[in-house]
């Protein structure tokens, strides 16, 4: 009820401070049997790790996932999996000087006035360092979901001011940054470099997607399948933007080009068009399930910037610690996760109410 | 946990059918002592009911709320506040040619799907009507929102195509429309009244702004005030999409531009601008919480439609009932009573962790 | 969160006071397609309806169940139920001279320091009145129960002092006070006819055994399945003491013969004995489940008592409003619908841990 | 919602198994600022180790707790308390033989059926040995409780067929045994001495109190307090039965004896009695809380006993691992922090439902 706990039947909850001991998660929930491929799952840590290319910060943590319980056998018992990484390169001094200080942009200010003693060192438990533990769990959940058909992939729509055209969405996005349109890669990788260099940092656009969704996800009114996914996006620090299917877009248009229309194929019922993206009613219609983030710029830059201190001075800060000049590239797989467990909470959860 | 209820300390249950009998809610966890100011819950109601104007439904619906517990001489006692309006106009026999049809864009197909024995009368359970008790629910969020001096406004920023040019935004709204920004009114008036007689609808974008919140409102990590937020509007049947402060835009900025200084005025920390939209780290800042979503345009248009019906067979479907040429105007006071309960809801849920 | 709230799958949340308009309940998660038998249902509501016999307070209610929403052609949809009774024979102003005296045994002063603002009339929100809707909720749990082969039976082990022997329990129980052992009816009869002459009240033990319970529903560990029947009949106001199988007879038996051993029967485990009332390490054993509970005596009573006032006067009161000289007999339908509330919310809840 | 966590605003959530690599916890929803003793936490932890004297398992296990995360500075940050503890002394191989057979009076076959892959390793999930991090949680709650003037206090009422007369409750119980009555403490260690030169084991009754509780804590209808502490302790393994002040007793009592007459004493009110053990209406009334929990012998002997296989063939086993003769004397800290956790969950919770 703090807050640290994602999910109803497939609950993820994680501990840990940036530059803390270690990070850790529980998972609870996960039927038992399902066969714990360690390698996939170190491979989705593996994806999101800091160090690994230019784009990332040069912070070195191997991310090594320790799985402490709840699998025996290689197969999950039912019983809960804890799970932890231990930090290593965490140079806290790097952040000494900055313990007073509210860096733009980033949770110092807010967490300060909400808990007053804060650990401080690398922005804490607000660190996006936190996401590595949703990377595990989206993991156990992409597990669970593999085995139902099931799969999840995220590619990036935009970088900074250039956006694709709109191409078609066929993962794996093999390109070094992920697009969904290759095409695109070098102008984004350019759009990333000019901001370094400039001493500043750029957002972007992420698009997911689920193929192999049963028709009947999702509970209605409040825990609308979209709703959840909106929630576990937008939880995802530097998300300020969630869309489902045709998303912004389909307030502009009209009902009778927005609505999806229906025909029978092989007996079974189509859609003809996917605008409300997977999703009537807050429940899944068997169709890909298609949404859209928008990512703020990394908040930490080089450049002077104005702010305030603890004592209430006005200052002017440089951030010149080890820090992403584009959050995108590595926020991709944890909006894949994010995703993940929500279709698997989902999945397990109709379960209980089906007739 | 079948998704009838909302918000964590404060609260809401609700039930009822589009042509039930009654629709109802309990609120649960509110404090005692609070005025029951029931003119003004009336009024919250009659914004959302139908057959107001000519940009509504013209179903006649009284929607006079009955508090059936919690209260007692004018206030509440901290005892779950039952109340319900009764259904009294509904024509259920205009739905009994659709019983067997999926209304394109509607939720009759997922519905069916998962449940079989459906109540399709006008939708039943997944109708809009479901949002008058989210609108009591709100009234009443609003009544302990405004003893501690916080507002929460709604207004449109654009209808279908329409859409103003971030006109400042200065409640209340007194046009008909409550467009943002009056010069914009009769256009979006006009481009409701276009698609009606074209026999179709339209979609638009509300924005909902919250002032006097207290800085340290939220919860970390996976409850983040903008998650929160996110799914509590896009849990709103016909919303597409939410973003908070500079939203999908933030996507494009740079972290110098995007990032909001502070300084120092009279002693205190201020925000120079409020890109993050009065959100850092999930927890409020103490600025105004800015938020946009995305509406579709009514499913229910009186132009031919493709669709299937549950023996599989293929149809073609004109919808005569009565119904919104657009949903965005009635949805305003739905938005800003989600918004409502959730800042309610974590300003209550915020004295358990304060130290 | 504020307790209002029962079950984690299936769902009940209830309001109303006991002379407030009405009392209702929300059920959430019954699963479509399930017969609602209306008759049924109000003959669970009679067994607990007031004024019926000598054994109860000759408050006159009719306790008719109306059924708002959530049923569709007889049927359940897994859309929430709404249900509601209204009070009539109030009697409010029997109350007026108690509102400022703290009533021993009931929860006046509690209620008092915890709200303030609280509806005094016959107890308002912690009236035993509340019940009327946990056996509301109980008898769709029952429906639900009785499809699978699963049935709840409550009778009386004890009436004050005087207790059965351990005698086999065959329900129904046919005699007036639903006696487990029908020789006892007499004497648990005198007991509480002779408490009523003598202007006071008794207690007494009440057991409960469900039948037809599959092996494996319940949670390890928090939510084991003796854990949330211990919490739902201790739930009940009055009651004071619940324990499962041997209960505190075991705390004196030696692990030879508390161990219920197992054999094969038929290709098929057995236990030999069931000390364990049907649940081991939390999960059930397929057995039938036994619990016991012990209920206080009414703490109404036409005795005078001392007691204190809201202005913290001493005062010496009696109660000669019209109260039971003893709860047990109407209790048992209540304790009945707790235990099925249980039974079938793991039941449904099992459902998404299978693999 | 698998059981893995406990608690409403103090969440703690466990995973771990008896032979794992590691049993762990987050404890979630701690407010900031409060001073983490840790030698106090350790000493906790050392009153639950196995191995200490003759009266627990041989098993030997430093159970030596690390804090991962959420203290900073010495105190706690309002993070989630990430916690661990290593397993190294398990003799796994004890139990290969053991693997296939179920131990009567344990959970194997429950845990078995309900999920096939089971880690029987002394128990797995299902081990007494879970109890550890209740026990580190219990800690942190008492730190909490300590800074309120609460403090909760175990002591052994009964070692299997000897119990003592009612005697006061004055703790600290400095016998080796933790008597209640002192007198007492040579015959509860006789009986724990007989059983074991038996092969056999027995159990116990242990009373648990909470001084310094203030008035109003708890939530009405279904999270009574005693609901929620009947629920806390009967989640301990081998609980049988749990009672609140004059427990069972009071069914056997007249009303006019049982309730618990109010006076006035220096301007504010006192209880005559506690028969209701400090709560009313599930609400706190300022006096001592009083609960007493029943518990079965070990079921772990070494007597030969009657039992079935996973492959449904009887077998006779003698038990020859390492257990307790009487689990009582180790379960009193455990007794002590679900009290702990329950009172520190509603003391934070109250805190929202204030006015």
């Amino acid at each position: 009820m703090a807050g640290d706990t994602f999910g109803h039947t497939l609950q993820l909850t994680t501990f840990g401070e940036s530059h803390g001991r270690a990070l850790g998660a529980v998972l609870s929930g996960m039927p038992s049997g399902i066969a714990v491929d360690e390698d996939f799952i170190q491979s989705e840590m593996d994806r999101r790790r800091p160090g690994r290319d230019r784009f990332s910060t040069q912070r070195q943590e191997a991310d090594r996932l320790e799985i402490l319980s709840g699998v025996f056998d290689g197969m999950t018992t039912g019983a809960p999996i804890g799970m932890m990484i231990l930090n290593s390169d965490q140079r806290s001094r790097d952040y000494d000087e900055l313990k007073d200080v509210f860096r733009p942009g980033h949770a110092d200010y807010t967490y300060w006035r909400r808990y007053t003693n804060v650990d401080h060192r690398g922005g804490g438990r607000s660190s996006g360092r936190e996401t590595s533990m949703r990377v595990a769990g989206g993991a156990f959940a992409k597990l669970l979901l593999r085995r139902e058909g099931i799969r999840v992939d995220a590619g990036v729509r935009a970088i900074g001011g250039v956006s694709d055209d709109g191409a078609p969405f066929a993962p794996p996005f093999d390109n070094p940054i992920h697009a969904v349109d290759p095409a695109m890669a070098g102008l984004f990788e350019a759009e990333i470099d000019r901001a370094r260099q400039e001493k500043d940092s750029v957002g972007g656009i992420i698009e997911c997607r689920v193929t192999g969704v049963p028709c009947s996800l999702g509970e209605p009114i409040f825990d609308k399948l979209d709703a959840q996914l909106a929630a576990a996006i937008m939880s995802i620090g530097a998300c300020k933007g969630v869309e489902i299917g045709a998303g912004f877009r389909s307030a502009a248009m009209r009902g009778s080009s927005c609505n999806d229309r229906m025909y029978i194929e092989d007996g079974r019922p189509v859609f003809r068009t996917n605008n409300c993206g997977g999703i009537l009613g807050g429940i899944s219609t068997g169709e890909e399930i298609v949404l859209r983030a928008a990512f703020k710029p990394t908040p930490s830059i080089s450049l002077p910037q104005d702010t305030v201190t603890r004592s209430m001075q006005e200052r002017v800060i440089e951030i010149h610690g080890r820090h992403d000049p584009c959050i995108v590239v590595r926020a991709l797989v944890v909006v894949e996760a994010m995703t993940a467990l929500v279709i698997a909470d989902n999945l397990l959860r109709a379960r209980s109410y089906g007739d």
